[in-house]
């Protein structure tokens, strides 16, 4: 099967997990609504996809990953909400629907953020059996205040102008890059993977997460809109520093592909399967990709 | 020793831990700085008091109650700082000083508050020995979408003009009676405390949660701006519908005590001791306050 496919096929269950356990948690209409509209405005479901494959990769059932899977698309919904307030990005558009608070107000967006937040532990609590302990504090610390919460706050305060290319790193290493992690390693200490297996997936999240953010700067650059399902050139026009900036597009794409690369060789450890085969396919497919 | 001198003792305790628990996250400079101003806001620590103090209630010893009661009080701080937000309740002042997005900027306290809400549970996992299960699941309901949350919704949505007293009750269980319940019933689950225990603990929670709103109504039309430490009148001014309003400051008297007379009878099945006299103590106390 196409890694493609196996993605497409895997963004069936996980949304049938995702919206099954909103729906469990029975929260009132008006939060639950607002809650609702964005877990369904989801792209890929890469974060989830991504602790399936390890639950895979590992030999452990599906099943009991998913609560896992589906905490980290909330800590991944919340963070685009609150991403998108006026304070932040002020982004009225995500995915070609109106933002949260263009929806539903800036008060509901700031308070369904915050359900998100915490709610994500209530799916490990209520629907888990994985380890609660290694791999809650996993998801804790990869999505506060060392983590992904650590990165928006150097994206918005660390100034354009001063960003190297290490700089760029930085940041989306907690940006991006932590919740990456939380879904190769984090996903492997709930099923209870053992320090080199967690210190193997550690290493490949964080080389596609920075693979990913490299790529991503690249196709605003080199895509037309159709194809990449947004206006282009976005970033140039914000005044954003980004790789292919910093570097020319054909070294930016290099320092990509080098980080796949990397992402690649962290699997050596582990023993073929079709996981393991995934997992190779999509360190190449983020930087390969056209949107 | 009286109740006030206990709750003074208990918070010299409860904010060492604080911000020792916030020191060892080792958090960067901009978000430490932003989450240790609001958490140094801080008044009584009254969530964190009553876990240690069913904690004593249950013959357990205090260290092992202190993350989740610390945690508690990173829920409510981040509560506060996002409560204030020009798109919620807009206080450019939190107890005679700015509140966090006057002093770091909207951007700064929306993230800061974020940190907060993620990083109670790495506090639990990292620094925690209690039943991570039972007590963060009670922890995670209680503050998200089904708790201190929904409750935030209700008092953002329901009309003024349209509240009786039995909606002002449904209010308060949610916005402030859901982490008050996790700071009595929740500390007992984190403690394995029995089933009996925690529904014990939940009534004396829901009970007090209702006096202290009652009291609180009703200081801002008795008291004066001295005894209370902020200006008194102000829910009459931003013409909030309160307790007092509807029944007249007699009857919401009575009301409070009948609550307060509630939460003492809860306790009837824990045997005498220092800490169940305190409760019962503080019951009392949360109505007959003067500030």
């Amino acid at each position: 099967m196409s890694l493609e496919i196996l993605i497409k096929n895997e963004k069936v269950d996980i949304e049938n997990h995702l919206f099954s356990y909103l729906d469990k948690l029975q929260i009132e209409k008006v939060l639950h609504e607002a809650m609702l509209y964005s877990l369904k405005a989801g792209g890929k479901r890469l974060r989830p996809f991504l602790a399936v494959a390890v639950a895979g990769l590992l030999g452990k059932e599906k099943s009991l990953v998913m609560p896992y899977a589906c905490a980290l698309e909330f800590i991944h919904t919340y963070s685009l909400i609150h991403d998108d307030l006026p304070a932040l990005d002020n982004d009225d558009m995500r995915r070609g629907k109106p933002s949260n608070h263009k929806k539903f107000g800036e008060t509901v967006a700031i308070l369904a953020g915050d359900a998100l937040n915490c709610d994500a532990f209530s799916i490990l609590f209520e629907f888990g059996e994985g380890n609660f302990h290694k791999g809650g504090k996993y998801l804790a610390k990869a999505s506060g205040g060392r983590g992904m919460v650590l990165g928006q706050i150097k994206d918005c305060t660390v100034p354009q102008n001063e960003r190297t290319v290490d700089i760029l790193d930085d940041i989306n290493l907690f940006k991006t890059g932590a919740l990456i992690v939380a879904s190769t390693a984090g996903a492997a200490a709930w099923l209870d993977g053992s320090e080199e297996e967690i210190k193997a997936l550690e290493e490949y999240g964080k080389n596609i997460g920075l693979a990913f953010q490299i790529a991503d700067d690249i196709l605003d650059v080199t895509s037309d809109s159709k194809t990449l399902g947004k206006p282009i050139g976005s970033d140039a026009q914000m005044n954003k520093t980004t790789y292919p900036a910093l570097l020319g597009v054909t070294k930016a794409e290099e320092r990509a592909s080098s980080y796949a690369d990397k992402a690649v060789e962290a699997l050596d450890m582990f023993k073929d399967s079709s996981w393991k085969k995934a997992l190779c396919e999509l360190a190449r497919y983020v930087v390969e990709r056209k949107n």
